[in-house]
């Protein structure tokens, strides 16, 4: 009986522990204090912002004045974006709201700052539909087929190349300048006034790009165009104040009207050549340099003998063309992991710098480029949309500082995304992240060299918080993560510097001009 | 002469020194070999998969089997959308894809799965529309208005409630009963074949929303109705094989023929009561939990009053709510910020279960919900859509397993992201992060209760590779993280487990029935 008890006691007891344990875990932990509440808010708030890109930034008298500013013409565009979401032009197509964004006075602002270098861009791309407008004014320039039906092809020669070919002279005088040239402008553009209707997937737009691209190809190509086509380029990155050029191509053979055919070597000496000479009459440029990217639609031949051009130009031409890369769209080409065992024998000093992760097939081939590139050691990423998605190549991608080229713009064109705001690289400007922000193919979709992938990031993509000191940021990472040698790295920022300078003291004065009229 | 020499020969060997340093730091590491290469890239792509939600999970024999089956069904989808990425079903708009989605084998097998619980829903959104129709052939219903001019008006009354009013049966012989019907089917939901046009933004989208909520709400507060609506959508949820409700509500005035009007303890009795007799002819079921959230756009009087209820139903009821919020469109009610010291007084025992960052306008206001909900110690956080912008708050939300609540549809019906393959919980998916997937408001968009967003989250947010495994633990999480009491989740998970294997074995006969035949 006892014994019964004393059992009934022990049950009860450890009836009790347990009883008093699930109460301990239970009890919540006492609310916050009103003062202890604000004070922690203001800090993580405060933190946030530090630990933004470009929080390390400390601003100058002058720098915070044009920040007042600029912050300004952002907080207006916001508060009016947020009465009216549909009128914020970083939740619409770019095609839509263009003349909106030119008139806009924070994209003014913009475009006038210094903005280093463009990292991403493509070289039949480069210079505005403008230039090939121009370029098609051309003596000896032929057509065959139709720009309305997509049957057309050019070409120059010195005589009528075959049956069927007329002269683009002709054809304008028939139909009217005014009308031929704009027909020529839209054919290599891929604006269109309803985007959401004309491009229903990202084939649609691949599909045009290419098309237009076949089309396109003996216009440039013909080697007069396209040194001049490059020079052109050059004036209008310059006139957007981007400073330095480091663009991808894919060399291809040029030709004249006396039959003659230019290989790789003689494309690399021509854009060196004209660099050189840009560069004499523009001391505020510093210069281009390239990234031999050939189709990765290639078989294994193929892309052998693309392999052994690049180990060539790299030994000859090791200062001007800096790094590979494979371009075409990346869900409908050959993975990097079908090319890697070819990769691996090229020699470790030649950079790689792989367009990677441009899809939203999350967790699918093009998605694993991802891995690729990275096992690969390439310097930087092209796009990388995907990256967040891969939480621990984030890390390493960080740790290891390869730079992953953010193209706003080129995602939307190219139905990606739709409202930038939900683009990717919103979380990465939340930290020191190595990254830049460039243009992929601005001429192909009216864009300025720089410009509207600045504006775009700075107002759809960045936080309402981030300021003069992101941008800034923007600017310095361009050169920072550029493939420059040292010493012209060097030089590059000290002539930003100089420029920046420049610029904020410009700015202080037009700024105090409007204030006091 | 010698100290010249001296020096220069000192000059010489620091310069030679610093060409070392240079050279050595430009050496660039040697390329994997390609065993090393295949051997980690294998290893970061299994460690990816181990990694991500649900990898955690051991499949049996059986679970295996399903998994094989239910996985062709997936790469099936993922494959056609490939190829034609207009006709992938995650990245268009749900009405567009509707039929398509309910005739899919893959959204058939997910309603058939047991899915747990559904944590995130809203008291008038829970039932389909099909009920509401049926509602309006009860006895007493008044109707002022046309539906198709938006000025309708509803109210149950035994005799006409003024001038102007006429009986919804008179109205529906009249125009007849199958137009009628459509009408009000119409009125009652968002749904548009054409949703781009007809919803510009998130605006528009809550003002229709708003609308609707205005014109239901005599219908659905009728005191019968409101039982009878709230039973048949646990007869919905059960059928939808989901075991487990914790919805919110507004806990809005009920009344009756006689002019008797029902408080907010007697909503919650008739809750409980409707619950506990639906359980008793539904074993299978095991129960509903409430969570009292009224309107955030409230003056401080109001909210004073909502938070008194809110002390009373927790003293009173405190095992049935068991949570408060506030509800309406984040981004134009009132931050939380403005009601923090009002919150911070109600007992420490009384759960925060807050919405919060359901938006697209980063740094903004709304966003900054997020910091507040965290600091006033919310259990979990309702969408939590702009989380990820914030790196800090994410980390802080993962180690204290504050549960994230993903709504994949509402957060496109309602403007946030058009492709899923976009919806930021694609990130969260690639870790063990505290999330369940849940529906909000399924019958405003003509989903089930909980299916459609699991074959969104499914196919559109997870990776490729992510499978029955992800599903499972969704389920899982769904009673991990709700605010049942230890024992009552304990004897929840006992059940799903009962009812998981029967569904794995019920299917591995069907699989063999299938391959056999």
């Amino acid at each position: 009986m006892y014994l019964v008890l004393l059992c009934f006691g022990l049950l009860s007891l450890v009836t009790l522990l347990e009883a008093k344990t699930i109460i301990e875990r239970d009890v919540p932990p006492p609310r916050l204090t009103p003062e202890d509440y604000h004070r922690e808010r203001a800090a993580m708030l405060r933190n946030e912002a530090n630990e933004g890109l470009g929080g390390d930034i400390e601003l100058t008298v002058n720098e915070t004045f044009v920040n007042r500013y600029l912050m300004e013409l952002k907080r207006a565009e916001l508060t009016e974006g947020f009465a009216n979401p549909y009128e914020f032009l970083p939740a619409r197509h770019l095609f839509e709201v263009l003349d909106k964004i030119n008139s806009s006075l924070l994209f003014h602002l913009i475009r006038k700052m210094p903005k280093g270098g463009v990292l991403h861009a493509h070289d039949t791309a480069l210079a505005s539909t403008e230039v090939i407008v121009k370029e098609t004014y051309r003596e000896n320039l032929w057509q065959m087929g139709k720009i309305s039906d997509g049957t057309v092809e050019f070409l120059f020669s010195r005589d009528q190349p075959a049956a069927g070919w007329w002269e683009v002279k002709d054809i304008r005088s028939i139909q009217g300048a005014k009308e031929y040239d704009e027909s020529i402008r839209r054919y290599f553009s891929l604006y269109e006034e309803d985007p959401q209707r004309a491009y229903k997937s990202i084939n649609d737009v691949w599909s045009r790009f290419t098309k237009m691209f076949f089309a396109l190809d003996p216009i440039v190509t013909y080697r007069p165009v396209w040194e001049s086509y490059f020079r052109a380029a050059l004036q209008e990155f310059y006139d957007d104040n981007v400073m330095y050029l480091e663009f991808r191509g894919v060399l291809p053979q040029l030709y004249d009207l006396d039959g003659k055919k230019y290989g790789p070597e003689e494309v690399v000496q021509l854009y060196i050549d004209v660099t050189e000479e840009f560069k004499a009459t523009h001391p505020r440029f510093v210069g281009t340099k390239f990234i031999y990217a050939p189709l990765r639609i290639a078989d294994n031949q193929t892309a052998a003998q693309y392999l052994a051009i690049a180990e060539r130009l790299h030994l000859n031409y090791g200062d001007y063309v800096v790094g590979f890369d494979l371009v075409g769209q990346e869900d409908l080409g050959r993975p990097l992991v079908d090319f890697a065992d070819m990769l691996l024998t090229l020699p470790p000093s030649l950079n790689f710098v792989f367009h990677a992760g441009e899809t939203n097939w999350h967790g699918m081939g093009t998605d694993e480029n991802l891995f690729d590139a990275i096992l690969l050691g390439t310097k930087r990423i092209g796009h990388g949309y995907a990256l967040q998605k891969h939480p621990s190549l984030l890390e390493d991608v960080k740790r290891r500082k390869i730079c992953v080229e953010i193209n706003p713009v080129s995602n939307q064109v190219l139905k990606l995304v739709a409202d930038l705001r939900n683009h990717p690289a919103s979380v990465l400007f939340k930290s020191d992240f190595p990254l830049v922000v460039s243009s992929d193919d601005p001429s192909f979709w009216r864009a300025t060299p720089l410009s509207h992938d600045f504006y775009m990031a700075f107002l759809g993509i960045a936080s309402a918080h981030q300021d003069l000191r992101l941008l800034k940021k923007l600017a310095l990472n361009s050169l920072e993560y550029s493939l420059m040698s040292p010493p012209e790295k060097s030089a590059a920022q000290d002539l930003f510097e100089q420029l920046w300078n420049e610029f904020i003291d410009s700015m202080v004065g037009q700024i105090m001009a409007n204030e006091n009229s």
